[in-house]
C-alpha cells in the first residue's frame, strides 16, 4: 500500500497549535554502534557443537520447499507428502549415518543424531517418521539383532523399500513396557514364534507407520519358551503386502486400525496393530540379548532377567537423545521469531507521543521472553553434552556399563526439561506475538501442535524424572553404603567439615553479616558461579538427603506401607530430579564460557548465564529462604538483580537469536520477516508527511487544551 | 475382543512353585461407600448459579451431533458448517437474549451470557462465530447505536441474513485502540462520511467473518469532521453483495483477504479488510456517544474525549466476560476427562504384584491435577459474581459510572485468569492423559488448540492485567488523597492499629513464638479462612503500596524518566493485578461455602478452597517470607499441609467433576466413556483364568529364585 492518497483536511485555526514535530529521540530500540555487537559467528559455531558441519548441512535441507511442511494441510495429503519427503532423504545420504559402514551408512551415531536434531525446522512430522522409520525400527534391528539381522533387514530399511513401525507401546501399558501382554509363543516343532494379542489392553497403539505404510515391525512381546516367560524381547514381523493394485493390505492374521487425527504431528500415520496367532520364523527373533534354540532352550548373555531387559531398552535411548535435541532446535526457533518480532513492533506510546514503544523495550515483554532464551543456551550446551556421550557408547569409544547407565540417566534427565521448554518457549512466544502468533503462517502454533507430544512419548517426562530422582537415592545409598564400609569416621569428618562451610546455622549467621552491607555487594555475591553452584548443588543434595531419610523406614515395612511412604515422596523425588537436571545445565552452561574467545561477546553470554542461574533461584526461592541457605536480606535483591539483568541483556536480544542459525528462510514466519518495520515505516513517513503539510486533522483533545487556554467554551458537548 | 483363545503352555515344575492368588485387595481408586458420596445435585446447581436452567438448555443444545465440531475437518468444510450451525441456533431463539424484546430478544443480558459459555462445549467456533455476530457485531449496534439503529440494522444481525464483522482491530495497533488509523471523514456536502484506510498498518485484521460471510461489519475509525479528530468512532458499513451466483462479491471500494490457516478456531473465517475512500450515509455513525450533525458540528454527550472512548469501549465488555465463563466451561471439561480416566486407569504395580495403581492414586498425579480442580472451582464462583455484575449494569439495574468501571475492572482481572487456567487446565489433563490425550477423539487437543487465542484476543491477558495494576494505583491514590483531606491524623492512627496486628516486626515476633508449637497447630492455624485472606490481602495491598511509592518520584520527573520509572516496575504491577484477581477468586469460593446445605460436601468443598487458598500462598510462599509475613517453620508446614489436602480430596474428585453437569456425550472423549475399565477387567479376569487354570507361563525371574533355592545352576545364562 502506497500513501499517495492520503486524507485531505481543510485546515482550521486549531490546527495552528500544533507544534513542528521534533526529531523523534534515538528509542531504546534503535540500531546499536556496530561495536556492541557480539561474534554471532563464533557463538553460532559454538552453539552448533562438534557436529556444526553436519548441524548445519540438514538445516539447509530444511530450506528446501519440498521438504517443509505446509500448515493446514488435509491428514492424508500431508502423511504422502511425509513419505515421499522420507524418499528423497534416502538420496541425500543425510539421515543413514548411524548404519554400519559395510551397509552404506557411516557408522557415525553422533553426527546423525545431529542432522535429525535439525529436521524439525523443516517438518516435525518428518523428523518423526524418520525417527520411527530409522531411529526406532531400524536402531531396534541393529543394536537388538545380529549381524544376519543386519544383512536381511537393514538394507529394506535403510533404502525404505520397507517402511516399518516398532511396535512396542499397548494400550494398555505405556511407560510400563514390562507388562506389555502381546505374547510370542516359541514352538519347537515348527521352529516358529507365534505372536499374539490375547486381550484388547495388548494391542499396540499409537505406532508411527501402522495406519497405512507399515510393510514390517518390530514387535515386542513376552517370549515364552517351554513355559517360561523370558521377558520382553523383539521379533521381526512383515505386516502387509501388495494388494496388487498399488496398494498394501495386512497379511494374514494381522489386523490394524488408524489413530486418526492427533493433536499434531499429522504427517505420521499412527495406528493400532494386533495379532492373532501370527507365526514368525525362530530367526526373526532379534536375539543379541536372547536367544531361543531350535529345540527350544533359551539362552541370554544376561542372566538377570530385569537387567537383560533394561539393558534391551537402554540400546534404544537414541530415540530420546534426538527428541531432546530436535526440542532445543525447537525452542531457538520460537524465541527467534518473537525477538525478531518483538525488537520491530510497537505498541502504545512512550515518552515521546508519536513514537510508540517497542514491545522488547517493555520490562514485561523482557520478562517473558529473555529468561527462555537464556534457558535454550543452556539447554543448547548440555544438549551437546548428552550428545557426545551417546556418542561414546554407540561408537564405542566409552562403552561400558556405567556408560550406558550414565547416558539412559542423562538422556532421562535431559528430554523433560528440553521438551518441556520447546512447548514453554512456542507458547510464551505466540502469546507475546498477539493475534499474529496465532496465524498459521507464523508457525509458532503449528511447531506447538507437532510437539506437545514430544512431552509424552519415549518416555513420559514425569515417569523419566521419577527415574532420574530413583538414581539420585541409589547413588546416595551407594555413598552411604561406602562409608558403612570404608570408614564412617572419616566421612563424617569430612561432611562436617562441609557442613561447617555451607549448611549450619554458623554459616547462616555469617551471611546475614554480610548482608548487613549494601544490596550491590550481595547482588555481586549472587552473580558469582561459585555461588550460584554453590545453591543448586546445595539444593539439589539437601532434597536428595532429606527424601531418602524420609523412605529408611520403608525397608521395615510392608509392601502396603513402603509404597504409600514412596507415593507420599513421589512429588518431592521429581522436583529433586528437576533440579538436578537444571544443574546439569546450568553446569554445561558454565563450561562453555571459557570458549568464547571474544571478550564482549563472553561477557554477555556470562550475564546470560547468570539469568539462567539466578532466575532458577528466584523459582525456588522459598525453598531456599526455609531452608536458611539465603538470608531474607538477600532473597530480596534476587528479584531487583534478575531485573537489572534483563536490562542488560535487551541490547543484545537480536544477537543472541541470530547465533541460533536461523535465517528467515528457515523460520519462515512473516513476522520475522522485517514486514512489521516496513508496515511501520510507511505509517511513520504518512503521518510525518500529514505534519509537515500542516493536513494532520487537529486532536479533539489539543483543541479543548486550545479553547480552555483561550477562555472559548466547548462548543458541543454536553455532559 | 474375547479371551477365546489364551495362550497354552505345557506346566513345568517351577510353575508350582506359584502361590494361589490371593484376593485383590481393594484399591484405594475403588469404589467408595455411598455414604460419603458428595450431595452432586446440589453441587451442580450451585456451580450452574443464577442462569442454571439457561445453561444446562445451552448445554444441552451442545448434546446435537450437528452442533458439534468434528476434529479433522478441513478448515473450508468447518467454516461452512459453522455458518449452518448459527443458522440453526437462531431458530432456537437461545442466543438472541441480549437483544431488546420489542425486536424479539428477551432484554436478558446475563442469561444470554451464561447460555453463550457453553457453546463452546459444542464447538469453541461455533461460541466465537456466533459471539462475533452477536456479541461484537450485534452489540456495537445495540449499545453504540440508536434506536433507529437497532430497527434499521438488528433485524438482520439477529436472524443472520446479515453476517457481520466487528472491524476494530488493526494490523498495526491491537491492544492500543485509541491510536487505530482508519479514518471517516465527513463531507458535509455529500452528507456522507468517507471510510479509508491510509496505510499498510490500517488494515483491519484478524476480524472474523471477514474473509467469506460477512456482508457488513462494524467499522471502527477515526471520526473527523471538520478538520477536527474525535477519536474512535463506529460505523456500520455494507461490506459485501449478492454476485448475481449464490455467492457474495465486495462492494467498490472494500478488499479483504483471508486470514487463512489458524491455531484453532478454523470453523471462524478471519480476514482482513481495506477501504478506499468508502462512502457511507451520515446515519450510519453509530451516534449514542457522539454524533455529527449534516453541516459537520460534532456534539456528544461526554466531553472529555478520553472518557467518551473508554464510554464506548466499555459497552463491549461482554466479550471478556463470556470468553472467561467459555473458559471456565472448558476448564472443567478438561478436568472431568482426565480425572475420569484417571480414575480408571492403572500403571506399574504398586504393594500388590496382580493390581497395578490408580493414576490419581499416585502423589504426583494430585498435584497435577487437583489443585486445577481447585482453581476451577474458585473461577467458576468468580464468574458468576462477574455475571451478576455484568446483568446489573446491562439491565440497568445498578448501572452507575461506577458501576461500569467496576465491571469493566472486574472482568479485566477475570479473563486472564480463566483463560490461562483453560490452557493450563487442558494441558496438564493431555499430559497426564499420555499418548491418549494427543489423539483428538480424547478432545483435548482440539480444545486446546481452539482455546489458544481466547488468551490474547478481546483484550491481551498481560494487556488487562496492567489495566487492572493502574486501577489499583489509582484507588490506592485516591486513599492516600481523601486521608490528605479528610485528615491524615486519623487514617494515620488506624494504620498504626493496623500495623501493628499484620505488618510489623512485633506481630513477626508473636507468630515466631506461636510457631514453636506443633506443625499440626500451625497447619490448622493456615486452614483458617481468616488467615487464608490476611495473608492474600496484605499480598495486594502491600505490593500495591510498595509500587506506589516507587513511582512516587515519577511525579516530578521528565516523561522520559516517567515512562522509565513506571517500566521498571511493569512486572511488579502485573504481578500485583494477577495476585488481586487471585484474591477476588478465593472470596468468591469462600462466599460459595454457606450455600451449600450438606454438610459433608460443605466439608470437602472447604477442603477444596483451602487447596486452592494455600497452593497460592506456597506459590508465592517466598514473598511472604522475605517479607516477614511467615516464619520459616510455618512455611515448611505449608507443602506437607497441602499434600494431607491432595490425599483428603482425592476421595471425592469424581463427585467434584461430575457436579460440572458434563455428561459423557457432553465430553466425546473416548477415554471418558469407561472404555479403560472394560479393557482392564478383560484384562483381570485374562489373567486370572490363566491363574486358575495353572497355564501362566513362569516369569523367569521366579523360575530363578526357585532353582537358588534348590541349589540348581541357572541353566543357559552367560553372564
Amino acid at each position: 500500500m502506497t500513501t499517495t492518497s492520503p486524507v485531505h483536511h481543510p485546515r482550521t485555526a486549531a490546527a495552528g497549535t500544533l507544534a513542528p514535530s521534533a526529531p523523534t529521540p534515538p528509542s531504546p530500540g534503535a540500531p546499536r554502534p556496530q561495536a556492541d555487537r557480539l561474534d554471532v559467528t563464533a557463538l553460532g559455531r559454538l552453539l552448533d557443537g562438534r557436529w556444526w558441519e553436519l548441524r548445519r548441512r540438514a538445516r539447509d535441507l530444511a530450506l528446501r520447499p519440498e521438504l517443509q511442511k505446509i500448515e493446514g494441510l488435509p491428514t492424508a495429503e500431508h502423511r504422502e507428502r511425509v513419505l515421499a519427503q522420507l524418499r528423497d532423504l534416502v538420496g541425500t545420504g543425510e539421515v543413514l549415518r548411524a548404519f554400519p559402514v559395510e551397509l552404506g551408512g557411516q557408522d557415525d551415531p553422533g553426527g546423525n543424531i545431529a542432522g535429525f536434531e535439525e529436521l524439525a525446522v523443516a517438518d516435525p512430522s518428518l523428523q518423526i517418521k524418520g525417527g520411527v522409520q530409522w531411529g526406532l525400527f531400524g536402531s531396534a534391528v541393529l543394536h537388538l539383532g545380529s549381524e544376519e539381522h543386519h544383512r536381511r533387514f537393514l538394507p529394506g530399511i535403510m533404502d525404505l523399500s520397507v517402511p516399518g513401525c516398532f511396535a512396542m507401546t499397548e494400550i494398555g501399558h505405556g511407560s510400563d513396557v514390562s507388562s506389555i501382554a502381546t505374547t510370542a509363543t516359541y514352538d519347537a516343532d515348527a521352529e516358529e514364534f507365534v505372536i499374539h494379542t490375547p486381550i484388547t489392553a495388548a494391542r499396540k497403539e499409537y505406532i508411527g507407520n501402522a495406519a497405512l505404510h507399515g510393510r514390517a515391525a518390530v514387535v515386542f512381546a513376552q517370549l515364552v519358551t517351554r513355559g517360561v516367560n523370558h521377558g520382553v524381547h523383539a521379533f521381526y514381523v512383515p505386516l502387509r503386502e501388495d494388494d496388487g493394485d498399488g496398494g498394501l493390505r495386512f497379511l494374514p492374521g494381522v489386523a490394524g486400525e488408524d489413530d486418526g487425527h492427533k493433536g499434531g504431528l499429522n504427517g505420521v500415520d499412527n495406528g493400532r496393530l494386533w495379532f492373532d496367532h501370527v507365526r514368525v520364523p525362530r530367526t526373526n527373533l532379534l536375539n543379541r540379548y536372547g536367544d531361543v534354540a531350535p529345540d527350544g532352550t533359551y539362552s541370554s548373555p544376561i542372566a538377570s532377567p530385569g537387567r537383560r531387559f533394561f539393558t534391551m531398552l537402554g540400546t534404544l535411548v537414541q530415540g530420546r537423545v534426538s527428541l531432546s535435541g530436535a526440542a532445543v532446535s525447537v525452542s531457538k526457533m520460537a524465541l527467534a521469531i518473537a525477538v525478531r518480532y518483538g525488537s520491530e513492533r510497537r505498541q502504545f506510546t512512550g515518552a515521546d507521543e508519536h513514537s510508540e514503544v517497542v514491545l522488547l523495550d517493555y520490562q514485561q515483554h523482557q520478562r517473558r521472553l529473555l529468561p527462555l532464551l537464556a534457558r535454550t543456551y543452556a539447554a543448547t550446551f548440555a544438549q551437546a553434552e548428552l550428545l557426545e556421550r551417546f556418542h561414546g557408547v554407540f561408537s564405542g569409544e566409552h562403552d561400558t556399563d556405567a556408560d550406558r547407565q550414565d547416558l539412559e540417566t542423562l538422556a532421562a534427565a535431559a528430554k523433560p526439561l528440553t521438551t518441556w521448554l520447546a512447548l514453554e518457549a512456542l507458547q510464551e512466544a505466540r502469546e507475546a506475538c498477539g493475534g499474529a502468533g496465532f496465524m498459521a503462517e507464523n508457525r509458532l502454533v503449528g511447531l506447538r501442535q507437532d510437539m506437545d507430544v514430544y512431552v509424552t512419548f519415549e518416555g513420559d517426562n514425569n515417569v523419566l524424572l521419577q527415574l532420574v530422582g530413583k538414581r539420585l537415592l541409589t547413588d546416595y545409598g551407594k555413598e552411604m553404603a561406602k562409608v558403612d564400609i570404608a570408614g564412617a569416621a572419616r566421612y563424617v569428618a569430612a561432611r562436617a567439615a562441609d557442613m561447617t562451610l555451607h549448611r549450619t546455622p554458623l554459616r547462616r549467621a555469617a551471611q546475614s553479616i554480610l548482608d548487613s552491607g549494601s544490596r550491590a555487594r550481595s547482588a555481586g555475591h549472587l552473580r558469582e558461579a561459585d555461588t550460584q553452584r554453590e545453591l543448586l548443588e546445595d539444593r539439589v543434595e539437601a532434597m536428595v538427603e532429606e527424601i531418602a531419610g524420609a523412605l529408611r523406614p520403608a525397608r521395615k515395612a510392608s509392601p502396603v506401607e513402603a509404597a504409600a511412604l514412596f507415593n507420599a515422596h513421589q512429588h518431592q523425588l521429581i522436583e529433586a530430579a528437576r533440579a538436578h537436571a537444571e544443574l546439569l545445565q546450568w553446569e554445561a552452561f558454565t563450561a562453555a564460557l571459557p570458549k568464547v574467545r571474544d571478550e564482549r561477546t563472553r561477557e554477555v553470554l556470562t550475564t546470560l548465564r547468570d539469568l539462567f542461574g539466578l532466575t532458577l533461584i528466584e523459582k525456588n526461592l522459598a525453598w531456599y529462604l526455609v531452608n536458611g541457605r539465603i538470608s531474607a536480606q538477600r532473597a530480596k535483591t534476587v528479584t531487583s538483580y534478575v531485573d537489572r539483568l534483563l536490562v542488560r541483556l535487551r541490547p543484545h536480544a537480536l544477537d543472541l537469536v541470530d547465533a541460533f542459525g536461523y535465517t528467515a528462510g528457515h523460520l519462515r514466519a512473516t513476522i520475522a520477516t522485517g514486514v512489521e518495520k516496513e508496515r511501520q515505516d510507511e505509517a511513520r513517513e504518512y503521518f510525518r508527511r500529514l505534519r509537515a503539510a500542516g493536513q494532520e486533522p487537529v486532536n479533539e483533545k489539543v483543541l479543548h487544551a486550545g479553547q480552555q487556554r483561550a477562555g472559548v467554551a466547548q462548543p458541543s458537548s454536553a455532559d
